[in-house]
């Protein structure tokens, strides 16, 4: 059974960049990967704060959180549109 | 065949976690990992940079470089013991 990972992002060529690779890099035996664009699901904001996630784009793996390059910081995606 | 992904690391804890956690995750069908560690192979800093590699721990997927949370700026290793 797949464990869950979350791939935290907002669009930006950064997080695409790395969405591309790194997200679908994953073993899809082991991973049941979940891409969540946080400018289009802002209600996800806090579950992704809860897991540590500070900046997108960002891989949750089992619940730890691993931020890859930078791309946007989460404060600024509470504040946008 | 597999493309090459190198994992650069300096045995910091935090590159100790992302090497078990992701270049361990990574689909084994559509990459070969490669573990660097640049302490005991100050040799290949160069080729780390040369690929972009600013931070570890780092993973480098056919040539474009990840950087996954901090460990240590690579400034710091060329200075180190």
């Amino acid at each position: 059974m797949p464990q869950k990972a979350t791939f935290y992002h907002a669009g930006c060529p950064v997080c695409v960049d790395a969405e591309q690779r790194l997200a679908h890099a994953l073993d899809p035996t082991a991973w049941a990967v979940e891409i969540v664009h946080l400018g289009e699901q802002p209600q996800r904001i806090g579950e992704a704060e809860a897991a540590g996630v500070a900046s997108v784009p960002a891989l949750v793996l089992a619940g730890s959180a691993y931020h890859i390059n930078f791309g946007a910081a989460l404060a600024e995606l509470k504040g946008g549109a």
